[in-house]
């Protein structure tokens, strides 16, 4: 039995993400494409492990993933019937033989998520699947000061869809970097977030708040208060998943 | 009666081009989607005047076009109902009331357009409708001294799909200029074409002609030859269209 570690570039926006679970299994997801065209390659049924999952519409620039297989594969023999076989919004961009204790998802150390925000303002034709468009103007300064407010260890209860009150949602957020627009021709905001992992659409509620921020309709402070009180009614909508992309995994 | 001139950013990947002529006139082009939108706005019907066509597929970061109307219009109103009525893979970025007698297409002075090479090893997913993918690796020096031959006043009817052999091919090409991808993490090349006019597929054949030169199997000096002889079948066949932007026109 060999295991397998693999990158995987993808665009999301036809599919309905890394992974549909329970009665939705299967079907249009990255995933799904994935364990098909490896099925195939290997000559037997293929699970692929992924890093975590995105949602439906998130990008991703390199998600991690391993499989079992019986078949011996050069790294070469992937990549190359992956590239013919994949539809052209997925690309395995890396292939190795991995560790046979390796594990994708269990053995993460650190994830970046980057954030995209179209400042421009009207909508960047080609930027309409990987960006959020907002043309008011950005108080970038109050949002590095709010996000300096969430970095380090706390309970993220507040800005996640988890519904679970038993799971713990103390996370380490070890970097939210908040890159201004460089200029009028090049008009995107980025948000990169740092930390060992993330919970269910931490990110995007994160971000949504942080852009409430940037707009003036609530304060700084808010977050720090909804830390404290785990509320999620209390920190803004998320935001669009089109400007979300995983940008990269790390391991031990 | 007022002029009025428009900037246009499109995707042009799921168009038939900026305009379709003769029995195939209206449908899926950019000018029907701009006409249909500026009749509404000004009540009357519009015709929209290009600085030239672009083929179907093709994009733009700077179409420029101008339109008629008996509606008087702030820049800010045809703005406006353009972003909020076009398809999102189209953008009028900038509107203003012209001199009466400005017309996009007599009296264009430079055109400029880029082609984008993706030489990654694979294709990049979100790159796969805005780049020709070229695994190969490709002899930059040699594409650029054949471009340098390419350069100034010639006949380029070696390099086009214009039929007629009563037009006139000659063209002033004022600049062909290569960028070499600058890393791994961005593997892009870059062709910029800078020229007062250029004939029907020009761009795309001297791309098609030069990435053969570059992959070796035409000689540097098959370029000059081309243009001696006049015979389209001795050039290359054309680069794919969705390499291909028209990225800015200047006028008088």
């Amino acid at each position: 039995m060999s295991n397998y570690r693999i990158t995987i570039r993808y665009d999301g926006a036809r599919y309905k993400g890394w992974q549909r679970l329970g009665k939705d299994a299967g079907g249009d997801s990255i995933t799904s494409k994935l364990e098909s065209v490896l099925s195939l390659l290997c000559d037997e049924e293929i699970r692929v492990i992924g890093s975590g999952r995105t949602d439906a519409g998130v990008h991703a620039m390199a998600q991690v993933a391993n499989f079992h297989t019986e078949r011996k594969l050069t790294d070469q023999e992937i990549l190359e019937y992956a590239a013919r076989y994949l539809p052209d919004d997925i690309a395995v961009v890396a292939a190795e033989e991995a560790d046979e204790r390796f594990h994708a998802r269990y053995q993460v150390t650190e994830k970046s998520y980057i954030y995209r925000i179209d400042a421009g303002l009207y909508p960047d034709p080609f930027q309409r699947k990987y960006a959020w468009h907002i043309s008011e103007s950005l108080d970038y300064d109050a949002m590095r000061q709010a996000a300096d407010l969430l970095k380090g260890t706390h309970d993220f209860g507040g800005f996640t869809s988890m519904k679970s009150k038993t799971k713990s949602a103390e996370r380490n957020l070890t970097g939210i970097e908040i890159e201004e627009p460089p200029s009028e021709e090049n008009p995107f905001a980025v948000i990169r977030f740092t930390g060992e992992g993330f919970l269910h659409n931490m990110v995007r509620i994160i971000t949504g708040t942080l852009v409430e921020v940037g707009l003036g309709s609530r304060p700084v402070g808010s977050v720090s208060e909804i830390l404290k009180a785990g509320r999620r009614e209390d920190a803004a909508a998320k935001a669009p998943a089109k400007g979300l992309f995983l940008e990269s995994v790390k391991y031990r």
